[in-house]
């Protein structure tokens, strides 16, 4: 037996470190995680799951959630593709459009799943570096001549965010497969999501997630958006019944209940400018965000990794990259208010 | 933008039928769902979930299923890995130990998805026909010098059994990865499984699942047991969050009841037995089952398919395969005594 080569070489994921959840003290701001709980109709849901259908198959399509995702964003629910969290899809894309060998091209610093979801594959990718503004360099992109693009927008970890007129710049130009992963959009303040766009560019997948603006993490439900043909060809090779009989069903509560998610967004806006506006008052640097974090340099002489520490010390837990462009800086996800204050306190204790 | 020739020419898997589940008069014996309900320890964990666990991340590895169920198995969690159903895991071995060009050998008949997974990957899979008794041909599979054998035990759809004697043969001579799919195992009356080898042979991997014995199709979990240095590059392949916290928990608390799982299993041997005598008894040919279902032949005369449209008129759903060796019996999964009275009745006014 032989391990082929790209496996043995292969670095996998490294995921935000977990503390445990049942320590009412700890202060979760690394992994940007929803600070407010999902809406109330999801535990309603829950409450009214069918004991009969734990022992049954589940809906293979995931038909009623396509239906009411369809519903929401306004497109036929054949041009929608559920998935267990946005990480399946993503490794399902590589999959069934790029084969061995072939190149995938995505921003630095981006979500780091697209390399190690091609890596699997033995599909190479390239990054791109952003600007010292962190915006991101479409004509780089073009210029790798890659099978397929990946962008988040807006992005992570920088929470910088491209127009639907760059994106449509490319698109015009490019005939690769561009797939934009709008995991933030629902907190970008601009109108910059492709989704109405998935039938004038039969090359484009647009990516969303119920982990961030639903507060779902815990069920990992992904979802994207495509013409019907490209939507079909992932149909044919995702696992059968990729998604479980509980997740369709508190996934379908959280999409249908539109007025709470509107809430919910708007009060992660609010505490972002929160949050910005405390960080700025002690001397940091913060990239604008358009997404449910902040990208931040702390004021002067202070080492990014010795402030993220510190924190730890009193259970408040924030992201560290030890990587170019970013290891001077800290990754904080927007919490409640009084998360916020706690955290500012404690920076202002350590600065 | 182009599309994988292999891709281009896939056919999915289709899986079994699924009725409306709300209809109370249905009787659904076409997917080899457990007849049962999951232990009350599922439907407890239920009530008990954390609200606060559904906006955070799950724990990345599953990591107390994975003790729970390395206790119940006596081996390490560390050889234990979980997946979104045991599909998840067959795609994951075929992309982690095949390459596009390889092959993989399996049984004919047997689950299908084997292939589909393997053709997604570019992986060649070639079928070598069991006898006339549907009895595996070891040699046979070991003639195709295949990267890999993937071998149903017990078997599906025909629920023949290989024995521990007859799987160390083969490995003693193979070098490629065997893959023995125990996902009916709990069901078979002799000690047929491999799990207690997987430090014996480091090319043999052992999958379960917990849609059959543990009633939780719903869930979709999978399990799988290897030596450390395979569960550590199929790890290394995952999607970094596979399980969902709901799936993880529920799991969990099915995993740890065995009384109830010991209970189940009897009743759904019990009831393959009277199922097969009431068979018989109408003149039916039944292949002797180690599993949750029976292969049969219905009586002289009789066709398959005609008698599977008849019951579908009753609400009663049956599988009937359309292929080679298959095409004039049915596949019944095992039902409750009342449901199994009801199918009786109904083959004997069809008959």
């Amino acid at each position: 037996m032989k391990i082929k080569d790209y496996i043995e070489k292969l670095d996998s994921y490294i995921p935000g470190f977990q503390p445990d959840s049942n320590d009412e003290e700890v202060i979760k701001l690394n992994a940007n995680e929803n600070a407010f709980l999902p809406s109330p109709k999801v535990f309603e849901a829950l409450k009214n799951l069918e004991p009969n259908k734990l022992r049954l198959y589940p809906e293979a399509r995931s038909e009623e959630l396509r239906k009411a995702i369809a519903k929401v964003y306004n497109v036929k629910s054949s041009e929608v593709l559920c998935g267990n969290g946005s990480d399946e899809i993503i490794g399902l894309i590589i999959k069934v459009f790029l084969a061995e060998g072939e190149k995938l091209a995505t921003p630095y610093p981006t979500y780091t799943v697209y390399k190690s979801s091609a890596s699997m594959e033995g599909v190479k990718c390239v990054f791109v570096k952003t600007d010292n503004e962190f915006k991101i360099d479409i004509p780089g992109l073009l210029k790798e001549n890659a099978e397929a693009i990946f962008i988040v927008n807006p992005n992570a970890p920088t929470g910088v965010f491209l127009s639907i007129g760059e994106i449509k710049t490319l698109l015009n130009t490019y005939d690769g497969l561009l797939v934009i992963d709008e995991a933030y959009m629902d907190f970008c303040t601009e109108d910059a999501t492709m989704i109405k766009y998935i039938n004038e560019y039969d090359n484009l997948i647009v990516l969303r997630t119920m982990s961030k603006s639903y507060s779902l993490c815990g069920a990992r439900v992904g979802y994207c958006f495509a013409c019907e043909k490209l939507i079909a060809y992932m149909d044919k090779c995702r696992d059968s019944y990729n998604l479980n009989y509980i997740s369709q069903t508190i996934a379908c509560a959280a999409m249908q209940d539109e007025v709470y998610h509107k809430e919910t967004v708007k009060k992660v806006i609010e505490n972002r400018r929160y949050l910005s506006e405390k960080l700025i008052e002690l001397g940091f640097e913060v990239i604008p965000s358009q997404t449910n974090f902040l990208l931040c340099k702390p004021p002067k002489n202070k080492i990014a990794s010795e402030i993220m520490n510190e924190l730890i010390k009193v259970k408040i837990y924030i992201r560290y990259f030890s990587s170019e462009m970013l290891d001077d800086k800290l990754r904080i996800s927007i919490g409640t208010k009084e998360e916020i204050d706690k955290l500012i306190k404690s920076i202002r204790d350590i600065l």
